[in-house]
């Protein structure tokens, strides 16, 4: 039977990648790798660096294959993703159905295929459509919020108590609820719309890569200069993808 | 100046070590590791097979050292934790004193450093005692939780939904809360004393080694399974690492 590695290849240090990660891309007979015309150039170079220093063997082939866009226009995000979704598992099987009948085809996934990714939900509609049969293995990898504590050299967590990973969209809705909360897909700086000037926040963009900025600080003394600082960098690169953890309290502070 | 390195080695696999992590542990004079009178035999051979496949350096040397009980009498659980960093603190200071002046140094972490781990706050306390100078780096692991979710072949996140990491403690206190609730550092089978049947759980123990076990199911059907196969292993194994997350919902069930 055909099988599908989803492999976690980190978030831009190309040194974030695993042992298991490198066997299961040389195990491949086909690497998927998916061109946008959107997609940054910069973390398309990342994947190429990966690619080219870690597969070693010459029979892997990379495949490229284009994603189509999400329609967003009369429906609501959750629609419209469910349509990509739908879209997407359809070009997938066409891909797995071009591999030999027991042969092994690889995604590469940003991060982990766990985590704000939907790689594994379009290979399940894939199977679910039942034209190509094939099985699947998920291989982890470095989140953006593991780049981000290492690179702060923090604790995402207080001592014992919970963290909340959440969306900017939710932050302003909800609040800063949580002792610790991670911000990820924050398009609209909510960092700075929240009023909680005493929490901490911990930032970081294209973490991991050589262009990595990451600022700290009480929030009602840096969000501002986050903000600012976005905004140039955005500029700059043509793109951003950034992160940030928000903390309140102090580790044993309820001694 | 000395360096020390805080390493993320995963979670019992091996194979989830990072070509950073490998740099890194290659990089150091000496590699620090606990030994503990409680520490579990298979996760001690699990680093140790590590070292031994991964370390090449000759150079390099492993400093066993002893990790003092922590002191739970009269005292509360944050009280209790808080003395045995301070304890910890004193002998990282010891062990990096015997560095050479520029050289480097580095303590394995099981997971990754910024999750449910002290390495980072000893190493932060051992720099304020100001006994010795040092600088310090981390590198990312990967956690428990992805382990989980690889194995299972999960998303953790329902699309563009929130996740609560937790303590079994903080489940049974507050209940079953967010849409997906990762649930760590559980010694009383937290999931079996909350009132949420329709729940789904994806529950693993010694996640990533050869006596990995996974069950999900809806959390009414199969939470007393849990309860006993993890009660076996226990028994067998003399000790039981586990984690397990909790769903409610669907992907697309607002549509």
């Amino acid at each position: 039977m055909r099988h599908i590695y989803v492999i976690g290849i980190g978030t831009g240090n190309p040194e974030h990648v695993t042992i298991q990660a490198i066997g299961r891309m040389n195990a491949a007979d086909m690497i998927f790798l998916p061109t946008k015309g959107e997609e940054k150039e910069k973390l398309a170079s990342v994947r190429r660096e990966i690619c080219e220093r870690f597969v070693t063997n010459e029979k892997t082939r990379i495949i490229e294959f284009a994603i189509p866009q999400r329609k967003t226009v009369d429906r609501s995000y959750v629609e419209s993703v469910n349509d990509w979704h739908a879209t997407l598992a359809r070009t997938y099987v066409r891909l797995i159905d071009d591999l030999p009948e027991d042969g092994a085809g690889a995604f590469l996934v940003w991060g982990d295929p766990s985590l704000y990714d939907s790689v594994i939900r379009i290979i399940e509609r894939a199977r679910e459509l039942g034209a190509v049969d094939f099985d699947f293995s998920v291989i982890p990898g470095i989140t953006s919020i593991q780049a981000l504590a290492a690179s702060h050299r923090i604790p995402i967590n207080m001592v014992g108590k919970p963290v909340e990973i959440t969306t900017g969209r939710r932050l302003v809705a909800h609040g800063n609820r949580a002792d610790s909360t991670v911000v990820m897909l924050d398009g609209e700086q909510a960092f700075s719309k929240i009023d909680d000037p005493d929490a901490e926040i911990f930032w970081g963009a294209y973490l991991g890569t050589d262009d990595e900025i990451v600022r700290s600080g009480r929030l009602g003394d840096v969000a501002a200069d986050i903000v600012k600082l976005r905004a140039e960098a955005r500029e700059r690169h043509g793109w951003i993808m950034d992160i940030y953890l928000l903390r309140k309290g102090r580790d044993f502070d309820d001694l």
